[in-house]
């Protein structure tokens, strides 16, 4: 099949640091072209990719110092790429920021099927904490641009009728996240970036009332005044360097070795996550998940088999002494099953078929006649 | 001649306080109906046009409250807006704001006539401070964009190879513009945006030089930190409420009283400026204008017959006790016939028709498949 993914242009696919949606555009590319798929990434030049690269621009566009609402760069990369839409089977795009919204009047006419990934949270209509409601506008395109979501929680959100075609879970490339079998450490563990709504603070006081250690190994995002205070004004007294160490940003090779050695991942989150990637990093490895039953978790975690879906701290506390009660083999084959690259480009590259098949039956936008010229 | 106005989104038409291109905007579409043209005026709700007036939100942007960077609003409009590009002989477009240059993708492929013109300076990918470097991709689109510069200079200043097809300078309603008749005063006037740009201070410093009375009529713009500081900086200690008196912002009757009155106009601008509206409204009042030969001065005024084209300060001293050798009734009349809506209105259909005619000789953009609906 002749697959073109255009990525948003903001951050490199795959991310040097943090970047979610990079991160799951850079595994379903290598996995679709592992699959035996021609694969075009239209994303800036400094992409690393498998798959053929089509840039218009070398940089990304935070790496080169775009602010995120100059959005002119941004439309010119979308603009360009759809240019080639014709020569593939399907393009498949990419929600995750405010300027990736022009994919709605821009790909709504395609004659070539299409579709989108939403991979964070409407609105998009914004500028630092300003929100617009220029969305409401955008989904007069809604009916002609199929969309899919993360996850079931993520599409039940939605406040906007978007033509939902399916739900695909993130995935790992179970190859890449391999448990390195060294000794099982006491402790437990959280990862990610310092935000509240990952709910820190909270892991660290349910390890203190179960008298486990805890690491944390997170990301301050200097970027966002709300993580660099939370974590001063919040976190950073918590820590004691004995039960409440902090290992600070971990790399890939020492999240696989932190999640593998830890008894536990503690997850109370604060808000309803689409998704939650550190879930499935942590199970990969065997490291059953302690989460608030919010979001996606639930659609993540099978109680009692892979962690514990908790209402409320209390029950976190109570769940922690049981955490040695879940077989972690069992936890790494329930990602392996449902939740690797290989599971999520065969649920896509399903509803791509699907879309091709019927394409002619989709409704499409009503034009007297067709001036733009996108290929 | 049915003819489309697209207005930027941002400040109504007219506009209620500052807004040079809506000024503009509004002169022309009157002057166009005036003439007998089916006119359609693009604008937000809040538009008062004796036009047919199509909106796709009721209020413009900034009264709204929507920032200048947020752009999918205004793209939206634009998008729209386009959509009716059939429906005309031709569709005139106004480059002014950074999001106005989205206005290069969308019109390079219509299939009907249409222009653009350029209102402001290059660059258009700013957001506050900073300044991108958008506007060279866009310039892919170039060849297929005619544009209209609102004088010489400001065509000559472009490094861009805009595909030019004329100078159409701004134009006054003249029978709005009529001097009063009242009482010639002593004064000279600077009227305008406090902002170094315009050197206002240097207004004063020739007035007091040459020992003649000064009024100042200056919006302060509470939304530039530039022109706040500018005149409690440096203006304000220069008001002494006799030989210089500040009147504070003048509407269009006070505007026209001042005008009529003052002996003189003192411009001693010091940038480029790419046309200089208020040197117009002076004129066409009959009170002449010294002005430093910079920008667009040299087109607009007359050397010696509707006032002074000076190179510094010692010359604007010099000039200033010679300003009565000026006629009042032929500055007037030079404005009548160069610079009133009406001429603007002619020259604009002029070029309307010339692009009609030989619209099917213009390059197009390549296109494999025309996929992009707009009617």
């Amino acid at each position: 099949m002749r697959i073109a993914h255009i990525a948003p242009p903001w951050i490199s696919v795959p991310p040097k640091n943090y970047g979610g949606t990079e991160v799951v555009i850079h595994n379903l590319v290598e996995e679709l072209v592992a699959q035996g798929h021609d694969v075009t990434l239209f994303a800036p030049g400094d992409a690393k990719t498998s798959a053929k690269l089509v840039s218009f621009f070398p940089k990304s566009l935070l790496e080169k110092g775009v602010p995120w609402p100059a959005h002119l760069e941004a439309f010119y990369h979308l603009y360009k790429s759809l240019e080639h839409a014709q020569e593939f089977d399907i393009v498949h795009t990419h929600l995750s920021s405010s300027s990736d919204l022009y994919i709605f009047p821009l790909t709504a006419p395609l004659a070539t099927p299409h579709v989108t990934t939403l991979h964070s949270r409407f609105p998009f209509d914004r500028v630092n904490i300003w929100t617009g409601d220029a969305d409401y506008l955008y989904m007069e395109w809604a009916p002609y641009v199929p969309v899919i979501a993360i996850s079931e929680s993520a599409r039940a959100e939605v406040e906007h009728e978007l033509n939902f075609v399916g739900v695909v879970p993130h995935g790992l490339p179970m190859a890449q996240f391999r448990p390195t079998g060294r000794k099982r450490g006491d402790f437990f563990v959280w990862l990610g970036r310092f935000v509240p709504d990952k709910g820190v603070h909270l892991a660290v006081e349910a390890a203190k009332r179960a008298e486990v250690p805890i690491i944390l190994a997170g990301t301050i995002d200097r970027y966002s005044q709300e993580s660099v205070h939370y974590y001063h004004q919040v976190i950073e007294p918590l820590i004691d360097g004995k039960q409440v160490r902090h290992f600070g940003p971990a790399n890939m090779k020492e999240k696989i070795s932190l999640l593998s050695r830890a008894r536990g991942f503690l997850n109370p989150i604060q808000w309803e996550e689409p998704f939650g990637m550190v879930m499935i990093e942590s199970m990969a490895l065997g490291c059953p998940v302690i989460s608030f039953a919010r979001g996606a978790a639930p659609e993540i975690i099978v109680s009692g088999k892979t962690g514990f879906l908790v209402q409320d701290l209390d029950e976190m506390v109570a769940c922690i002494p049981r955490i040695d009660e879940i077989d972690r083999a069992v936890t790494r084959m329930h990602v392996e099953e449902h939740f690797s690259s290989h599971v999520m480009a065969e649920e896509y590259v399903e509803i791509y078929k699907k879309l091709i098949n019927t394409w002619d039956e989709m409704p499409r936008p009503l034009a007297a006649e067709p001036v733009m010229s996108l290929r």
